[in-house]
């Protein structure tokens, strides 16, 4: 078995299961990029600090740099007595460059280390999910855009309750990412802390300068107390809740775009490249997409779910218990980043079937509100409008004809108010455009809310740019 | 049975045992200031904008007012036939001024009205909250100050770890709750969105005005899709994600303190007015309420679980399963409230062992890191330095005495890099004093943490200021 | 303030506020049945046992009587300032009786005495509901035979698949409260271990008779480790569990419910008596009961997870955590038992459009599997057989025909296997007919099922009427 | 791309970025043999019921084992496209055997494959779980032996309330995992139900003998409805709900070996090889695996939160929802059996500081209850006698001595009743001694209870067989 780097205080060596229990290699190396590119920052400081030589820094770099190139072209194998990441390299380094690799530990623990790379990789992939999402939400945009004229049935409890556009509808969907969109900034600002420095608890006895670190890894702040820096997993914390808020969003849709593709509804269709069939059955044509997306909701609560549990109940400071936070980190960026580029694409692709839209909204009593309203401006309390309309519902039920079957006389029976001009203000399109206070779903309204959304859509780029700019590169 | 206000267009009446399952009324009636504002607002701006007459105006307010002193004076009789919170105050009013309450319902839905509600009393109670996570801030930084001078153990894995300062413990904490302050801001900019004119879900056909309502309910925005805001809940689950977490730090701070109540550690001494005793055992001093916190820790995670798992998948626009968005909320607020206030009380008044702590550092290898860095300051490479102090540990642990009963010629025979001077580095106060990065541990890096401390408390008072400024009186 | 039953070691009473935070008489109090039951076991125990004088057993258990009327008459206030229910028993009952009132609680303490009460009311519990999964259960069977000879589409992934019957339909929620009655059936195992004589966790110096205890309760065995007997939580989770998994069955049921009822669908229709209105739109209808089911099932979901959290990590043995235990139970209890009761009804009463539901399998591709068998059994491999019944749905699709609608060249275009009959194969009353293996949806088999789910009945009113005889009367 | 075997009603092929999406091959590829053991089964079952030909069959079975041997020795490279295991298999089996492949799935969908498979593999893994409780068992009855004669302090609150038996506190556990043990029956019963014949979800057209499947593959049942063969899930909710319920057992002893390897308690010492160091600190010996077990409960926790949510909710019968119902289970099934083997061997090998135990029961006030309980068979009331021991408690903290240190003027100053015995009373192994009620900690009964535990084992061992010989070969 290989030798500890800690092993001087132990009398026998680890046990070989007990290694593998314990090793995080197979799934922290992901984070190499950020681990090489911290040490190089901090071996930099190091120096200017008089830590250590310039001599021992330079080799320090080139040696990291050759890992790096090392990694990325598959000629690095993983050790998994060597526990992790950190140790994985920093062996590597003291094989390579000798005594100066032993000294790129100064100053530091696996705790703050651990720690600076997880909040590197968690900005990292934020901006990634940003850009997602931002790319969905101009799928919704280009989808409003391209139906605009489209109008259905909206529902509450799945009944139909008012005609409005189909527009509206995929612009709610805007409206919730935005939201998403805002709530990872709130992550990314609580992942902008530098936690290097905090050594393993307390900070350290060597004169270094945090800020010059945070400066080359274009941080926004500091830790300012060093318990707190190695314990703090806020961020994850708040990116599995964002993330599960997020899935929760595309799980709402998937469930509609499910309903929609059934043979019931019948109100889309999706490509044939984003379905799949049936072992057995010849005819299926499965939105297998919008189920997986509706499943791994469940997954992405449950890593939620992981963090909470495993974090409660922790006293400070590092406890080996926090190692489990990165597996259900990873998969949940993994899951986000592809559920949202497969619903882009496959969201661009769909055709809405306009035609049995509209029947839905012209056979139907979603313009029952509007012949209350129509009372209403005729001056009737709207207590007893509703109460006429309900009634004339009730009656047209029993006839089995529609609200625009009625009569002249009938609609008199029901209230003297009606006039002639009743038929016009229940037509769906009548209905549609009417509903016209801010935000609602007339023609004029979602015209507007388009624009409004071109303009989020510009910020939101800004966000992205400055983020990007920040990215680090070795 | 009571007759509903939604009756007409039904052949029966809805079954008793049904009407308790899906009413609300047993807990929104905590929302009745929020929806007596809300429909004041709301009646001030149809009259505003000629939807109803100004003194169908004046008598709908008045008899609102009437009935929001009934309510606090206790002489009103909620009905559960009348489900809930709106339709038992619309139903009080129109017995009370007659038709022109049948017109307050116009241009609104009981969607848009209890989203209204929710938000207004997310918005309030995250100002109490957000008061209370300052108050117990800044029992940190009392507790820190009157105990600047303590040493203690700083523990990762529960191993004794590095020499800290207790209020660098206490600071911890502050710092954790600094982020939860910053979560509540998000949440309160999340709920701070005005849903009201989104109807059931598509607007409405009358000529409202949405920023009239908005600022008169202090409002910073307004939902730009009707369907979003009917069906939104996001703020919600920020809410309850934010609890979690602040709950997750409250109830690591629970594990220490039992821990520190315990015969073994006997750190701190809590107030007999904050401890129970045993119904069996004399002897008992429990540390009840730390215990009960970690508890209620597990009550808000489930609670926000519950709530993602609800809203996971439903269709848009509004449904029956985001009633129960309420009482998980209900019981999140008062348990973080009861916890915060009761924990800040119990802060304060405890007693720390100062002698216990000390010893627990002086009588013990804690001090071995600083072995190890004395060595690297004498040009060893760390990783050698630190197979010295490991050796060094293992050989008093044999001999059990501690590296401060080392000989001289011990120390030379670990490395002849020994001098005189170690004995005096290894003394915990030389380990606080020399962790002197900014965050550490050192005197001066805490005092400067406590003055970082209550420039963020400032800034914290002029947010909740302004919250406050923004509450709705009637 | 009232001075505590164990306040002897203390200098100081107990903070106002922290008497509240940590009394659990606000919801205990519904355990009061069993606390006294459980008191006079013990009274008698410690009489048989010589512990305690006949003549204040006598006297224990008349003021237990007399206290248990007054409770149930309402004669009863309970004192926060006495924790729980335990005490205020208690306390009553030494006011009444004096100084043998006293005696009550030797060998005793609150930790197995509340462990004693929940086991019982879960016990109590476990019967109740079990009786109402029985009736649902029942009202399954008897919507299945009320409508035996109805057809509907089967669906896979929301997708028409193959024509089944309804009743098949109704007997797959059958199957699944059956599994749901035999987890019960652990839960009440694990329920059913007596845990009283474990003391405060070690057992008692007094010579006490814990299986005389245990026969007077009608419990089936008795704890064997003391420190497990007052820590054991897992009878709660497995209920929780158990009940998560029945809300979820239910919840499927519900979303189908909710999908039935929507105008696209229309299956079924429920009763005016099981459904709600608008407060805006006058032509809703709402299936608001299967909507708060779905929702509930994500608050049953939390409890779980709440007390899952909540257990684990506590050190052994006792810890004021576990208080924590009872309110998500109880509202578990509450909800499940509501939601089964009114669903019963509802199922039972709702009515099924036939009609619809044969439109929605004739003019459908659900019998393309039905071809491809027709193929298999003239001789080709399933694989071709397949894919030519793939061809023929495409085909008519490009058509806008049905298979039924193809010609005899069509057919034999396609495969020359077909014959004349191949028109009769696919009939949706074949179809169904056809599907005769074991458990299938033919006539045939689902009347087998009809008969294996009334032996299964008979079988768990065995097991209901067991449970019925242990219940405890005082 | 490669040609679907669904594909017959397609008109384009799958999306790439879908295909990886969608598919489940990275991870179900695990059931292999299963899949195999299940293929052999249909298709025997099939030739016996003349569906296709023995030498079909043959060939079927000769091909079937020869994939078998591929893949075990690493000569079987999975195809994404070929979506997962079964189709895998299939298309290889198809192109080794030709036609003859192709009739393999005849009478089959994937939806009662996959469950058929899923159930057979938990089956499996359920018994690898049952051996390795059972060994972590004997490992507690073991340990209980080795140090049958150490006295610790038993806690509640964390607080020190009576002295026990060490090996009382070891077989607490014990009595955990017997209900553990337990439970994996009741998993094991409702995975033991055969599923294959359902179809995609209505059964099937072809004369099947489910039975002999069931025979072939030892089922002890079979799913009497279709549609709930292929969607039920609650066996694996049940499975992740017990190892919830045992990881949190787990934890629960992670959280006192964390506590007990603390310098503060220093009760016990793990061995080196079950230990590891810090990058920093050169004194460190971390517990780290009781930590990743108190982790990981979390972890698990995790799995049966997203399984219950993505079932919630859902229609019937098979949606692609469910397909995340695996690899949260892997996980579970390899964290459970991880953490029991490493723990098992852990507690094997920790060593017990005797003295430092029992130093901690004689310096301190546990044995307060004893004082109380010698007053009571004295004959004071207890509520009296716990009054006084409570005073005599703070007396001594007052005076800072111990009970035992008390005069004899003090015990009667106290209470007339003490005479000169009661030194003999409060000694640790007297209190121990006399808690001798079954169940209770005196030598007597922790003898008793391992006579108990003994039993238990051999019962579990003949359940063990059982399942091992039901354990399908190929």
């Amino acid at each position: 078995m290989s030798k500890k780097l800690w092993g001087g205080r132990f009398s026998k060596s680890t046990d070989e299961m007990i290694n593998e229990f314990q090793a995080s290699i197979s799934f922290d190396k992901r984070m190499y990029h950020e681990d090489i590119a911290g040490s190089i920052a901090h071996a930099t400081m190091l120096a200017k600090c008089g830590i250590i030589a310039d001599a021992d820094k330079d080799s320090i770099i080139a040696g990291l740099k050759k890992i790096l190139t090392d990694i990325e072209q598959g000629n690095f194998s993983f050790d998994v007595a060597l526990e992790d990441i950190h140790m994985n390299i920093e062996k590597r380094l003291t094989d390579a460059i000798g005594e100066a690799g032993g000294r790129l530990h100064t100053a530091r623990s696996r705790n703050d280390q651990v720690a600076l790379d997880t909040h590197m990789y968690v900005r990292k992939e934020v901006v990634n999910i940003a850009k997602l999402v931002f790319d969905m939400q101009t799928a919704f945009v280009e989808t409003a855009e391209k139906y605009s004229d489209v109008i259905m049935p909206g529902y509450t409890h799945l009944q139909r309750a008012q005609p409005i556009l189909f527009s509206h509808h995929m612009m709610a969907y805007f409206s919730m990412l935005s939201r998403d969109f805002s709530r990872l900034k709130g992550v990314y600002e609580r992942a902008d802390i530098m936690p290097l420095g905090a050594g393993a608890l307390a900070g350290t006895t060597f004169p270094i300068d945090r800020s010059f670190v945070a400066d080359q890894l274009n941080f926004e702040s500091i830790y300012t107390n060093s318990l707190d820096a190695v314990s703090d997993r806020d961020y994850i914390l708040e990116f599995l809740s964002a993330a599960s808020i997020m899935m929760m969003h595309m799980s709402r849709l998937s469930e509609e775009i499910i309903m929609w593709c059934s043979r019931e509804f019948s109100f889309i269709e999706l490509d044939d490249a984003h379905c799949t069939g049936s072992s057995m059955m010849p005819q299926k044509k499965n939105p297998d997409v919008s189920e997986l997306v509706r499943g791994k909701t469940g997954r992405v609560i449950g890593h939620l779910m992981a963090m909470l549990t495993t974090t409660k109940g922790l006293p400070l400071a590092y406890n080996k218990d926090l190692q489990e936070d990165k597996e259900g980190l990873f998969d949940t960026i993994d899951t986000v980043k592809f559920s949202l580029a497969v619903y882009a694409q496959m969201i661009r692709a769909m055709k809405v079937n306009k035609d049995v839209m509209f029947k839905a909204v012209s056979d139907d009593f979603s313009n029952a509100t509007d012949l209350a309203d129509y009372l209403v401006k005729k001056g009737l309390p709207f207590r007893q409008a509703h109460e006429v309309s309900g009634k004339a519902v009730h009656y047209c039920i029993e006839k089995k004809i529609w609200l625009k079957d009625l009569s002249h006389d009938e609609f008199k029976e029901l209230s003297p108010l009606f006039e002639a001009d009743i038929l016009e203000a229940i037509k769906p399109e009548t209905c549609v455009k009417n509903r016209n206070s801010f935000g609602g779903t007339s023609y004029t309204q979602v015209e507007n809310q388009l624009q409004l959304a071109k303009a989020m859509l510009e910020k939101q780029q800004v966000v992205i740019d400055e983020y990007e700019s920040k990215q680090i590169q070795i």
